[in-house]
């Protein structure tokens, strides 16, 4: 996926360009961007030599760091100053049924935003898509993380099969199954009885929440699921959602309720 | 807008068409469907004469209609029986600044799908875009609500500057402005702050979530608007949403924790 040439419209007056990068960040360390970054800063932000841009790598922090040279195929940094620490976000991973391509998209930016720390593609039995780009959600994940403020990127796994994936489950990790039949209580209920007695923004649980294909799970796979230890069926309310929505809208919920909904964005 | 030739693949099986009409439904009624929806019934869905579909038009709950006959140019449906009651829906409207086609899109579906009442466009100090097609988001909210399962469709109002919305504002509907910057109570606190010692699922209440463009609201506009008796500003987290994520995240949290989220989705 090409970096959208609209990006920078999208920021805040003074909100500095971060570029996720590989290398290790340190003080005083040099790096070298690869030609489709160095492309992005040279012709859509047209920066140069002595501008500044934040540097993460989901393990050192966010740095600042100062062009020194661009080329037609690199781009040379020195690091300057860390601008923020790591620090440990919580752990939520999205399980979903790969949808439609344009709807996928969205699925990876907004779970993004939304902070979730793994994607997984779960082929389900009514499944359409029979296969999933997973370079282009790769790029959209980074792109968005880029943008959000985040120090991670989400990783994104091979897709499997429904059964595959529940045979090598982490039984500790509490899987919220988004389900618009059967049995299943209100989300916010469901989070409140599952935390209750704890500190609800204690960052060591494992959580993930899984939503289903554009038909939705059928009901032998509800059944199935429903009756797993590690799995709580949870309603989203009257109306039935797309797959996207539904996704979106119980992420949303996670982080607010239980999740960092309550922390601020960092002041620059 | 035409309708996706994809809307059907996304139905699960044995989900009944639901079509979003303007005359009354009554019992015994007969009523005509114009060109582009009996394009869509009889070249997308390939019905003929016999075949039932959902019809509902706000006012009069859901209605099985058969189709009688169709011709190039109009089909004719005759109502057997009321499947749902008309109810009362959680009053929230969304109030936001135009943003780019693409994005705007999503924000009519999702708001849609996540049952707000109406879409308010509203001009703030950054918003870059100077028109906003309503037919267009009109399309796309219809669209939604027939896939959705509700009996309303939200209404589209004209655009107008934040200032002049201000001014007509009307007292009583509590505005929960999504605000990235400056002071801000994270959301779930702020909405059990402002439901303490009510029933949270009173219906007779009137809300509104508002963001705003790619940009974010000026200081001056944050400012101006946190001192407004209605207004509360609102924090979604530490990571910046863009603003259709933005809007659908605070949506989903308003309708999970004090609108309709309890509810199931009716079964068919």
């Amino acid at each position: 996926m090409n970096r959208s040439r609209n990006r920078d419209e999208e920021r805040e007056p003074g909100q500095v360009t971060r570029l996720f990068v590989a290398p290790a960040l340190a003080a005083d360390a040099e790096i070298e961007l690869d030609e489709e970054a160095t492309h992005y800063l040279r012709h859509v932000l047209r920066l140069e030599a002595g501008d500044r841009v934040g540097l993460f790598n989901g393990r050192d922090g966010e740095w600042s760091a100062e062009i020194l040279g661009l080329s037609k195929r690199a781009t040379r940094l020195a690091l300057r100053e860390q601008t923020r620490a790591q620090k440990a976000e919580p752990d939520l991973w999205l399980v979903f049924a790969p949808i439609k391509r344009q709807r996928i998209d969205i699925l990876a930016e907004k779970a993004t935003e939304l902070g979730v720390t793994a994607l997984l593609p779960v082929f389900t039995q009514r499944t359409v898509m029979t296969r999933v780009n997973l370079d282009r959600l790769a790029a959209h994940a980074k792109e968005a993380a880029e943008q959000t403020e985040r120090l991670t990127v989400p990783v994104i796994r091979e897709p499997q099969s429904l059964d595959k994936m529940l045979q090598t489950w982490p039984q500790k990790r509490r899987l919220l199954l988004c389900a618009e039949a059967g049995p299943a209580r209100p989300l916010v209920d469901a989070l409140a009885e599952l935390t209750r007695g704890r500190d609800v923004r204690n960052r060591n649980e494992s959580w993930a929440i899984m939503t289903g294909p554009e038909g939705g799970f059928t009901p032998s796979e509800l059944d199935a699921l429903g009756k797993l230890p590690f799995v709580t069926p949870v309603g989203l309310g009257p109306r039935i959602l797309r797959a996207d929505t539904a996704a979106i809208a119980a992420l949303a919920c996670w982080q607010a309720l239980v999740g960092d909904g309550r922390d601020r964005p960092p002041s620059r």
